[in-house]
Parts: structure tokens; C-alpha cells; sequence
């Protein structure tokens, strides 16, 4: 961090740029955006729109007359000038301290840039605990031990035969092939187990291990990828326990929060697709090595004497005794995501999944050697890559079906996966289709004026006085409401999902819109929490005063934010709704939601605002990370891969925007609240004068 | 070539090497051995013992004082100390001049080594010829063109998924799988090629190449890997043409001339495996670029106007069209070798191989992706490594087979593939069985005196009069025999496989030798040819004298040479019979020598010298690279393949050494000429009093 710059090296072609506060820094070619320059010296930045300068989230400060310090001229004329699209986001005040927006000004000669928290990507914590779902053993990884004679003259039958021989005797098990990588081990796993083996067999028919001696476990991965962040399941593959549950954020962000921007940053650069997918590569090779790098107590002592693959290791603080795996350990990876991560993750052209009729470039299942992806765990093993439904409907809502199992019920479930597209499921063993709607990014936080992830800082939670307008909050990271504390401990810096549903029912019950989702000027006259934006003449309420955040700035909600949020809800709601319809239902028995806006939404607020159709409010049920079980489901079990086959296949997808009837629907869904006529238990959470407005 | 020395950077534990004559220099760990030092600078030395301290081939000489002109000091000194095993090779004359074993000689600092061209390993050319076989067209790639339709909201199936519905609907062929490799090319495939596209499938199984468009040819290479050479026919799997035949030394010969030799590198190095893989697979893709590198007049013109896959591109100079292929052209390999070297290509260790029992790591052929073992072609494409008999029973045998197809016949064949091993197979329809049997490696040249491959200077052809005993001969490389040369217009260099078997034949008529192989001492009295090497105490008689070699020393045969050559001859006799009496019969009805040693072989003079058992001369065939063949044949139908793993698993492998009778065979073996009492008509070729000794 401290080196001396040496400013002697470099090349005409280079430049300087130190980051601050992270004190990243290094050469970059000339010409390159700071945003560019940012990834290269591994600082996370916002870049909500991919690059699209659209977003105004990556505003970075280029900093004066700092620089000698570090030994090197520095003035703002090293930049790329001022570009007229600057001006939406940056007012003249912040442009005269050197304010930028990061994918707009190049680098044209040594700078230090200031990174303000509010650009900073921010370094989330996600934690997703395993459900309890039955899931029948039969994993595509299967362990036989074997014992053999040796060979002598009257039998000098090879290694691979000499196996395979005492394996159809034992097993009934024959036609084995084996990977090269696991032929390369066997004649030393042999003679080191004095003739004894355990031989790992994927899928009935190949082999992808050899350990000598008798071995007991195996271990495998079910990796969810989600737009914003990875989650995967540590198993025993053996005993089928939940090891460890280990997660991240989806490096890519840093490409642009939603998929769309992916694919743009995609298009519009030559090695983005290759960037992007080597990128969440090495996010699940971090995966991986965070996953065994966990020592956890064994379930059992091993057993004096036992010859074993598994390494328990005395830890001599403690006198316990430890399990310690390696990367070879991990002899099965199961992965879902949805059809834009899948390409990008395989390296496959996703622009035309971005496209109508937006077909995928496939649906089947792959399995895939690790190795040919870069993966880094047991060279032999494959990685099972969930089937894609559609262009909109992924292998993420594939592990959703496989988890939930709707195709084995009598009554009609619609299951909906909230996420930057929702993506909807309705049917029961009769038949299923499924369909996605465009929510945008807004109930994830994102394309909204204050929007970001759920991450600490993040409001969560918020209750508008009816009377007084005045607002009480709570962020991630802070148990305190802010009635409760001091304005600096808010730290507040923006409002997360689950805080956006509360707001607009929260806006709606204290009347601060109206039912068109219009701020009600005339009540609102004179309150010191709105306002006119001088500088785009949009009305704005205040959430949080400047004092209580920490990006030094008026945390607020505008009325294009509102909109936002309003369209997504709409389009969720007419999808379902025209899906109903399509399968010739009045309403429908159950209301799954998965991912984590369904396990943090507050289902009275979810039906008041119209999120979806007709529901006994008891029928609505949060399912958790089921597309994660599902991956789990079919590490575990090899049937479910076949199912998940299955349901690509025959779950009819339907275009929904198509449909005559949507545009009509759509418009009616955006009003506020939209159920509460046909919900008279929840009349009392709005006011009646708002409801009957 | 001629920088200067940047000795100031050298560090202390690493010296400088300079080879001459060939210039190669450059920094080497202190430490290791010349040898070591040559293959890290890229300069081959001859070692036939695989640096065993025995074979004596690799005398370099450490020049001293001829440094300065270099920049750096060097001397004797910076070479380890003189050891006792150089003794035997070289002369305290020679040791005065600086001469040094090269395995022996470690690099102690800066020195400058001179390689004599005697112990420079010749860079052999290599042709082999493809013979015309009868091969039935059903290649394991074919290629499928297919006509789609875009996508639709009402059908927006991926793009995999309709090309599959294609190839079902015309052809019939379903549950097929994809490459990644090949599925990254098929989006834009499909599109470029306006909903048309070719796919290479595998086996009728997975798709490995998605082409735009109507594509005609797809190619591949049948490659043989010698233990000396490898050579490889360039197909096209339309058509069934060869294209080109490739060949090129074996690059592992640098750790040793024999199978035996690699193996000892092996355990005496830990990386040795390793890199004697990476040789041979550099020198494959070598290979491989070789193939594609040749232009050729394709087999028609392009039409006007057609769209494909060939590049046909104008040659302004002649105005000819000409074919250019990539890498990514070859779709498929076959791949056959002794079993030793399969073992060091896959690195699977070989020292199982060499020890009895001998058992393989594995027999069955093997489907490997080119892409895991480091071959650059297509991407996606598969090799196909043929199976293995025995430990010393090898792929190439089972390639001999199935090319030969004894077992298709009623006629008992005896197939002979004489290298550093005789491989032996007999039988017909009913019944086969191989062997193999220990010849070493004097019929190829090495490990004898003035042994060397057949490479220019080689001594291939001999004739020594029976009444002076005077030697006339003729080299690879001069056309004219020796008494119409001028001697330095010969520069012989030492004798290779065929003049060997020539020598052995006229040392006996010419009564040089006699019946059990002995110098005729009485009758060489005084004779200018003969004499006793001071140094060895060794008889030895001269073929070449100094004035005609390029090695500034007389070309000599001692009598352990000729004990080498009979050893040769009477374990492939004894080898021979033994067979043929295991298999109950009296003599064979057609004897086949495959190999190059085969094709120059003269049959007479093989029958003369008992190489192998009774059998009409005319009932002598000569089948050239069988070995090859057998690839190609495997290469162009996918049923050979099936025959092959038949083969391996069907020919009963007999271990002749430890047969009760197979020492006295042998012992009986070693008398010359065996056969002839049993020959009347050989008894012209053999002057009578010699036959009567």
C-alpha cells in the first residue's frame, strides 16, 4: 500500500491511478474508463446500468493538487472532459470538487480517485440455511470398494480389467470406462491399498476415482447462482448431511446489476462475455476452497487403525478432532441459475436470450467436466448443469419445481421466484406452465434513486405516521429503529427490497400517494419531507435526512421511484393473473414465494399492494431458497436430474406480453391498493378514507 | 546465436552452457548433468541406455581455453570429477583432450561443450508410405446437414434443441448430446448459416462441430507412434483419401533408444514421466501442424458461389486452387503405440510395465478429448487410443491385427513386428495367440559398437568376399556402393537394422564367422581387417575404415556385437517356434514380417540366418506399417474399433520365458544358419564348407 510509486517505469502508454479509500493501485493503459481502470485494480464499484451512463451510481472524485504526496503530478486535466450526461447526475457544486461519473471519464494521465460510499459496491453477507426437504439417496456419485488378487504370469490381466472384474463381481456392475485423470492414479491406489480400492463411479458408468483401501465418504456441491449472489450447499454425499452452507456475492455485479446490463456489457465489449464468465468462475473456485477451508467436527471419531480417505487431524488446542478435506474431495457440483447467468457462466452468446422470442442457445441439462470449465475440484468429476425452461424461465425455477414438486400435486400451486424478472410457475400433475414477467430490477433495490442490495446500511423496514407523515426506519445492520436512535448510528444508505414493498404500503396507508401512486400534493403542502428536486424538478419525500446517512446525502423516494416499484408490482400481478386465466382457474390453492424477497416480504403488505392474485392470506407460503434445493435435490438424488429434464420440456412456457389481454390488465395492476375490495380483513390496515378514495 | 554472454546477471546456482557445433546456449541450474544440460538448451545428444552409464554414445568433449572469446572463464574444473565408468569409453588419449561422458560430466560452472558427430542424435527423415487396404467407409464422425426454422413466440425452442428436432426428423438419429466446446459455436452458426448448419456427430452420440451452412469434408489422423518414429496418414473421412502422409522422429529418443531406457528415465526422474509426455505430445501437435501446413490441389474446385467450411483459396502464382485447413479441421484421431509408450503418452506410469508380470494400467481402448491430453485440434474432437494386448503386447500390435485380420482366416498366419521387441502373433479363425520376445535392440542398430538408426551414413547393405574377405558396402543416403566411391565421398557413420541382419549373413558365408558365431581366428591370421582392440581385449573385424567415416574412426563389428545379433535372431526363432508348437503345429502357412525392418529385409537371408521358422520363401510376406494401417483402419470405420477391443481381449497372451523347452530353443537358436539343412535350395548362398563346418 505504502511502496513508492515508481513513476520512472512507466511506459508512455500507462498511467498511474491510485484508488482511494482502498489504496488499490497500479498501471493502466491509457484511455481506459475509471470503471475499466477500477476492475483491473480490483476496486468494487456501482455500475447498476452496465456501463450505460444511466444509472449515475459509479460517481467517483477525481482528486487535485493531492498527489505529490505520492510523488506524482496529478491535476484534473488527466481525465477525459466533462460529457454532457454527467449533468443528470453530478450538480455544478460537485463537479467543481472533481465529481465524475466513473464509466464516463477516461484515463489520460496519473490520477488518485476517491471512491464516496455511496459508489462503493457494497461487500455483502448473505447467509441461506438448508430446508428440511426429503430427498431419497441415489447420488450420480457412488462409492465400491473392491479387493483383487495381483497379477501374476497366469493372469497379468491390467489394472483397469483387474478392477472392473472384481466390480461386476461384487456389484453386478459392468461396461465401466474412466476418466483419464483417475486411470492416472489407479495403478499407485492399487499397490498403496495392497490390492484393495474404492473406486468413485459417476452415473453407473464411469469412473472418476480411485483412493486405495476402503473409503466411506464422498463429498459434492449444489451451487445457486443467483443474479446478485452465489449460494452452495456443502454435502456429504454419503450421508446426504448439509456440511456447510457457504456463500458470496455474484462477482459480475461489478458488469451491472441485472442480467440485461450483463448482456449489454456483453455486446458492447469483445472479451466481456469471456471476462463476465471467468469472473464468476473464480467466484465459485473461491466458493469451493471456502467450503473445504471449513474445519468442522466429524460425526464421528474415525476409528483407530482405520485406513481412510477422510484427513480428521488432532487439533492440539482443543484435544478434537477435525475433518479436513481437499479439493479432490469434492467429486460432484450440481448448478442452477437463471438463462442469462447459465450462458454467461458456460461462455455461450447470451444476446440472443435478450432478445424476442429470446430463445436459449439450449435447454437440456449438460454435464461437463469441471476441468473444462476451470473448475477446480476433483479433475474426473463432472458438473450437472440444471435445464433451462426458457429465455426467461431458467434453471434457477427448474430447482424450484424440482424442490417443490408441483407436477406431483392435485391442487393448483402458483409459485412465484422474485427476482429481477419474476418468474412464475402455475399448475398442479395435471399441467404446468410457466412464464416470467419484466419487474425490473426495482423490488431488488435497483434503478431506483436510493435503491441498492441488501446489504448493512440498507433500510429494510418503515412506518409512516398517518397523522404526521414522519417516517421510522430500521436498516440491515442495526436492530434500533431510528426513533430509538441517535441520527449518526442510522448509517443509513439506501432502501433494499423488502424495504420497498413496506414503503409504497407504507406511503399508500399514511396517504402520501394516492391510489394512481401519485404524491398527494395537496396534503402534503408544507411538510418538510417534500420537496421539488431543483435539479430535476421531480417531486421527492424524504426517508431519511442527511444526518442520519452516511453518504452524506438525503436518502429519498421519488416519484419515478415510485413508478418504478409500481410497474413491477403490475406486471407481477397481471402475469399471475393472466396465467390463472390461461389454465382456467377463478384463484388458485397455494402462493409459494421463493428466493429471499419471499422469505423477508410482509405477506399482508404483498397481498395489500397487489403482488399477486386472489390468496387465502394462511395459502401463501415462503419457500425459502428453493431453487438451491432443488440443485441440492438433484446432487443427491439422480432421479431428480431426469425430472428436471422433464420439466424443461413440459412446463409450456407462455409469452405473456403476447397475450391480448396484458396491456389492459397491466394498467389496471398498477393502481394501489388493488385487492382490498375483494379482502375485507384487510381494511382495516388502510385507512378507509385512502381506500375509498 | 551470437549475443553476447550476459554474465554479470548469471545467478550463483547457475552456470553457463554453450554446445557447439550447434551454437545452442543458455543459462542451466549447476548441478546436472551435459545430457540434462542438452535437452534444457534443446540440443540432442545420443543416449541409448537412457543415461545408464553403459552405452558409452554420449563422449562430448569440454573445451578449455576457448572460452575468452565467449566473455567468460571456463576449464575442466567446471565439470565434475572423471569417474570410472567413463574408463571403458574412452581412452586416456581422448580423456586428455577433454572427453567426457555426457551422462556422467555434471556442470560445476560456465563451460563450453563440443558434441562430436558421433554422438549427435540423428535427425532421421522418416517416410511411410500408406499401402492399399480394403477399409469399409463408417467413420465415428459423421456429418449431418440440417434445415430449421428461426424461432417464434409459438416456438421459441433453443437453438440446440431445434437443431436436434432436425436431425431426428431426416435422419433418425435422437438423444443426442453436445460439447461445450461446439455448443459455444452454435448460435452463431445457426445464424450465420440462415438456419442451416452441418454437425460433426461422434459415435451417434455427441455433437462436436456445428459448421454454418452445407458442409462436405471433415478430416482426420490415424497417427502410429514408434518407439524411433512416428508417422501418421492425414485423412479425409468423406472421402477416405489420404490426404498426406507425416512423419517425424520420436522426440522422447533424447531419454533413450529402447522402451526399457524411458521407463529407468521415469523412475529416476521425478518429472521424467511428465516430460516424456509433453515430448511426444509437443511432437504430435508438431505433427499435426505439419498435416495442415501442406497445401494440396484439393480433389475438386469450389463451385461459384457455394458456401462451405473449406478454404479454397487462389494461388495467383499458378493459378491453381488450393485446400487450407486449420486445426480445427481435424475432427478425429486414432492413436496406437507399444504398450510402454501408450502408458508415457497418457502418463499412466509404466514401471508396472516392466517388471513381471508386466500388467498394463489398462487394456481398453480408450475415448480421450484431444483438448485433456494437450492436442490442438478441434477443440471438441475425441482421440481414439487403441487397446493394448499385454505389457509387451501393445496397441500397434492390435493395430497390425486388425489392418492383417488373421482371425478372418482359415490359413494359420504367423505376423512378426520386429523392433526393440519382436511381437509375435499366430493363429487363424479359430484360435490366436501372442507373444513377444526379447530380441533387444541389435536389430535395430543400437546397442552394438558402431549400431546406429537408419539415418544417413547408416550402413544398410554389405557384401564381403569370400576369397579376400575384403568388405564392399553401401550407406543411406549415397546411392553408390563403397568400390566405385571415393572413401571420403562414403562418410559412413555405423550400421543400422537391415545392413545388421546383411552382416550377420556374410560374416558367415565369407567364413569370418563360424557356425556358433565365433571369429574364425585361424583363417583371419593376419588379415588387415581383423585385429584385437587393445583397449577391450575384444576381437573385432573392420567394415569401414577411418578415411571413409565421418566419425574420424574405423567402423567395426566385435564379436560381442555379433553375440548381441545372434541373441537377437534366436529369441525371435526360439520365440517363433515355441508358438507354433503351443498351437499344436508342425509349421505355419504364411509368415509376415510388418515394419520397416520388414520391408528391407531380404527374405533369403532372413530364412538363412534362422529368423524365424520352416516356411516356403514365397509364403513370406513383407506387410510394411501394419501398425499404421490398422489406425487408419480404425479411423475410417468405427466396427474396427469394436474389433480392436475383440482383438485385445481375445488373442491369448503367452509368456514364453517361462516355457520348460524355451531355454534349449533358445540356446539351439543361436547356431547360423539355422535352417539351412532343411532349405536345399539356400545352398548355393552358403559356400559348402562352411555349411558343413
Amino acid at each position: 500500500m505504502t511502496q513508492p510509486v515508481r513513476v520512472d517505469v512507466l511506459s508512455e502508454d500507462k498511467a498511474m491511478v491510485i484508488f482511494q479509500p482502498s489504496g488499490s493501485r497500479g498501471e493502466v493503459p491509457k484511455g481506459i474508463s475509471v470503471i475499466e481502470a477500477s476492475r483491473l485494480l480490483g476496486v468494487d464499484i456501482e455500475t447498476l446500468c452496465g456501463e450505460e451512463k444511466v444509472c449515475g451510481k459509479c460517481v467517483v472524485r477525481i482528486e487535485e493538487g493531492q498527489f505529490e504526496k505520492y510523488g506524482i503530478q496529478s491535476s484534473l486535466s488527466h481525465v477525459s472532459p466533462w460529457q454532457e450526461e454527467e449533468e443528470k447526475f453530478i450538480t455544478p457544486e460537485y463537479r467543481e470538487k472533481g465529481c465524475r461519473l466513473g464509466c464516463v471519464a477516461r484515463v489520460e494521465g496519473d490520477i488518485l480517485v476517491f471512491v464516496p460510499e455511496a459508489s462503493r459496491a457494497g461487500k455483502q453477507i448473505v447467509s441461506k440455511a438448508a430446508r428440511d426437504i426429503f430427498i431419497e439417496h441415489n447420488p450420480a456419485i457412488k462409492l465400491y470398494y473392491v479387493e483383487v488378487d495381483p497379477p501374476s504370469f497366469e493372469d497379468p490381466t491390467g489394472d483397469f480389467e483387474r478392477v472392473c472384474r472384481g466390480i461386476e463381481r461384487d456389484y453386478g456392475l459392468n461396461n465401466l470406462t474412466i476418466d483419464i485423470f483417475a486411470l492416472r492414479q489407479l495403478p499407485g491406489a492399487l499397490r498403496d491399498g495392497k490390492w484393495t480400492v474404492t473406486v468413485s463411479v459417476w452415473n453407473g458408468r464411469e469412473v472418476i476415482r480411485v483412493r486405495p483401501g476402503k473409503q466411506e465418504h464422498n463429498y459434492g456441491l449444489a451451487i445457486d447462482v443467483g443474479t446478485t449472489t452465489v449460494a452452495a450447499y456443502f454435502c456429504d454425499l454419503t450421508t446426504m448431511d448439509v456440511v456447510d452452507t457457504v456463500s458470496m456475492m455474484n462477482p459480475q455485479c461489478k458488469y451491472g446489476e441485472d442480467v440485461m446490463s450483463r448482456i449489454t456489457y456483453h455486446m458492447n465489449n469483445p472479451d466481456g462475455l469471456q471476462r463476465m464468465s471467468d469472473d464468476i468462475i473464480e467466484g465459485i473456485n473461491e466458493l469451493v476452497d471456502k467450503a473445504i477451508g471449513n474445519t468442522f467436527p466429524p460425526k464421528k471419531k474415525k476409528k483407530k487403525g482405520a485406513e481412510g480417505p477422510d484427513k480428521y487431524v488432532e487439533d492440539p488446542g482443543e484435544g478434537k478432532t477435525y475433518l479436513r478435506l481437499a479439493r479432490e474431495d469434492i467429486e460432484d457440483v450440481t448448478i442452477g441459475f437463471n438463462t442469462a447467468m447459465h450462458h454467461i457462466f458456460l461462455a455461450l452468446d447470451p444476446k440472443h436470450v435478450g432478445r424476442a422470442p429470446f430463445p436459449p442457445v439450449i435447454h437440456h441439462s449438460l454435464d461437463i467436466k469441471a476441468r473444462d470449465l476451470g473448475i477446480k475440484i476433483n479433475p474426473s468429476s463432472y458438473m450437472f448443469v440444471l435445464p433451462i425452461e426458457a429465455g426467461f424461465v431458467g434453471a434457477d425455477n427448474v430447482g424450484v419445481l424440482i424442490a417443490e414438486e408441483p407436477y406431483k400435486q392435485e391442487e393448483n400451486q402458483l409459485i412465484i421466484d422474485i427476482g429481477t424478472n419474476g418468474e412464475l410457475v402455475l399448475g398442479n400433475r395435471h399441467k404446468l406452465i410457466s412464464s416470467s414477467c419484466a419487474t425490473g430490477p426495482a423490488l431488488e433495490g435497483a434503478q431506483i434513486a436510493c435503491g441498492m442490495r441488501a446489504a448493512p446500511g440498507a433500510i429494510e423496514r418503515i412506518e409512516i405516521d398517518p397523522e404526521t407523515r414522519e417516517v421510522d426506519y430500521k436498516v440491515i445492520g442495526r436492530d434500533a429503529w431510528r426513533k430509538f436512535s441517535k441520527p449518526e448510528e442510522m448509517k443509513a444508505r439506501g432502501i433494499c427490497g423488502s424495504g420497498i414493498l413496506d414503503l409504497l404500503a407504507e406511503l399508500y396507508r399514511a396517504g402520501v400517494v394516492d391510489k394512481s401512486g401519485a404524491f398527494n400534493k395537496k396534503a402534503l403542502e408544507g411538510h418538510a419531507r417534500f420537496r421539488i428536486n431543483p435539479a430535476t424538478n421531480q417531486p421527492e419525500f424524504v426517508l431519511a435526512w442527511c444526518e442520519d446517512s452516511s453518504i452524506d446525502k438525503d436518502i429519498v423516494v421519488t416519484q419515478k421511484d415510485i413508478r418504478q416499484i409500481q410497474l413491477a408490482k403490475g406486471a407481477l400481478y397481471a402475469g399471475c393473473k393472466l396465467m390463472v386465466k390461461r389454465m382456467g382457474l377463478d384463484r388458485v390453492d397455494k402462493v409459494k414465494i421463493a428466493g429471499a424477497f419471499g422469505t423477508h416480504v410482509d405477506r399482508t403488505k404483498a397481498l395489500t399492494m397487489g403482488l399477486f392474485p386472489d390468496c387465502e392470506i394462511e395459502m401463501i407460503e415462503s419457500v425459502g431458497n428453493a431453487a438451491g434445493d432443488g440443485c441440492r435435490a438433484a446432487l443427491l438424488n439422480i432421479e431428480k436430474r431426469k425430472e428436471a429434464n422433464w420439466c424443461s420440456r413440459n412446463v409450456e412456457y407462455i409469452e405473456l406480453t403476447i397475450e391480448e389481454s396484458f396491456q389492459k390488465e397491466f394498467v389496471e395492476a398498477l393502481q394501489l391498493p388493488h385487492m382490498t375490495d375483494k379482502f375485507p380483513h384487510l381494511k382495516g390496515i388502510v385507512p378507509d378514507d385512502i381506500l375509498n378514495q
